[in-house]
């Protein structure tokens, strides 16, 4: 019995940004659990069972991948981005914790191109310098510590990049968000949007805080909140390019 | 005369962690210029032109990478990692924004694997929640700066990753910053040392904060350093793994 799990992230979409270690991991899985979109990009093949599920289901689904590995079998589990950013390899760990039973369980976590990566190369280098990434969702943790962490970030000077901006079930949490960087950083900081990088739909926007409006966003929109370094360099008929220079005031540069 | 230059990410050094986007534009390029240990590990080609220089020459090399390009050749310029993370992607805006006469150059940047995403994987996912990247070299800001962003986000409880944490030339400024931790962060909270990872000597030590010795690190070590939320799992004689619960104290879940 040598089952194995691999917790693979499979990037923001475009197959061109998949690693040759998932690439490998699936061509020789036995089977393929996850969200049933990210199960959807796996290339179909002979002999490889498909397991996708719901959204809402990531401990049962990392239950139900430790038992398939200990029972001998080739898991993967895939996730958009990197697994560890925002994804299941926490929810593997935690239901690993729960179930002495799986520790000795074979686990590999196969990084992936997460989606602050692939939207700031799309608009430049605007995480050119210190950033922090912070989930804007309020299901697993308290507003009030969002918004402690909103604003220590900008406070200090951090680049900020926001996953789980919006949903139908959070409509007001990225307005809100807006509001409380607008009252500490300038009204001219860039804000990025950017949608489905990679992907045949990508949309990449740059706004400014002044006036940027939340309600342009999505549920598959990564946002770049820059900081007071952060600059964007116009280049007449072509996108705009924003970047965070590689000093930070006060250098001894 | 159309040249264009790609701002391309090797990832940590393993070529099973090179995406295929890189892996095309080496394939194409006429010029390949970089830091010459990042040069080296571009494979070898007929037709292709190698422009290896020295560490400190960011701003030369990206000069000299966007008047290649504008002469009509197919540049890329390699970083280890993500270009756009402590890496040339910033320095290549530097040089664009002082230079106008190169605006019309067609830039891409080529996200890849950054050192945090690898050591973490290696870890288990201790960047499961919100977190934070700082680079702990005072070359380029002052170091009141760095002091004043580690304490800001440890006292908002981000998981910490610090690029460039060590080096002859800046030998006392990791056990500093471990010192700044102590003094908010419990004792036990985990420290990764991620040395290398992906490549034959890779090397993943999991310390605790308490009792860390930042002598250890060198350039090529990642550090990640956990919130007070981030968990140890011990497997007897297989590595401990170390995580990020996707949800935070005060949780509503």
């Amino acid at each position: 019995m040598t089952g194995s799990l691999s917790i693979a992230g499979l990037g923001p979409g475009d197959a061109a940004l998949v690693t040759p270690e998932v690439s490998a991991a699936l061509a020789c899985a036995t089977d393929v659990l996850g969200y049933a979109p990210y199960v959807a990009r796996v290339p179909a093949r002979e002999g490889v069972r498909l397991h996708p599920s719901d959204n809402r289901m990531e401990l049962q689904r990392a239950g139900e991948a430790l038992r398939l590995a200990s029972e001998g079998r080739d898991v993967v589990m895939v996730s958009s981005g990197d697994p560890g950013v925002f994804a299941m390899a926490a929810a593997v760990f935690e239901a690993l914790e729960s179930a002495p039973q799986w520790r000795e369980v074979s686990i590999r976590v196969l990084p992936g191109i997460t989606a602050m990566l692939a939207a700031a190369a799309r608009a430049g280098a605007p995480l050119g310098h210190d950033f922090c990434a912070i989930s804007l969702s309020d299901n697993l943790k308290p507003w009030d510590l969002i918004e402690l962490r909103l604003l220590a970030a900008a406070g200090a000077g951090f680049v900020i990049a926001l996953y789980n901006p919006i949903s139908k079930a959070r409509p007001w949490q990225l307005g809100r968000a807006f509001e409380c960087l607008a009252a500490i950083l300038p009204g001219t900081t860039p804000v990025i949007f950017g949608r489905a990088a990679g992907r045949p739909d990508e949309r990449i926007d740059v706004h400014l805080l002044a006036e940027v409006d939340a309600q342009k966003a999505d549920m598959a929109t990564c946002i770049i909140i820059g900081s007071p370094e952060t600059r964007i360099i116009r280049r007449g008929d072509k996108p705009s390019l924003v970047y965070t220079p590689r000093s930070a005031s006060g250098s001894k540069a």
